[in-house]
């Protein structure tokens, strides 16, 4: 068994209302120094050793990932 | 601008019903091999230089994270 993670994020060029929100909350919560803030997802999967490169991608383009909007990665822990 | 990575899983402990989800369709879409799916949240902040590590704990554990329910780490990039 390995440990996978998959990391979406919405394409840059995609509004990012939630990390706007963020952005926007931080300096009344008096935080300063933060110029932008995007957020996404990330899926922790536990793989088992045959499971390769070619599998996660589709796995992450079918059912993690709309590829309209977002981006992927797969990194091996 | 220093790129930061706040990444928010619930915690081992907690149920994570959109995991379990993810992790019964994969076999209905013909995917083997994956024992388990957690899905977690990430945020990408732009973060001046002069903002520690401190000051992101804070910022974690007071708006990205329930830290009754979720961890949190950060990754500088």
């Amino acid at each position: 068994m390995a440990r996978v993670v998959v990391e979406v994020m919405l394409k840059s060029e995609i509004l990012d209302p939630q990390g706007q929100a963020i952005a926007g909350a931080l300096p009344r919560l008096g935080f300063s120094g933060i110029a932008d803030v995007r957020q996404g997802k990330r899926f922790e999967l536990e793989v088992a050793d045959d499971v390769d490169d070619e599998q996660l991608a589709r796995i992450a383009e079918s059912l993690l990932c709309n590829t309209v909007i977002e981006d992927w990665k797969v990194v091996r822990a």
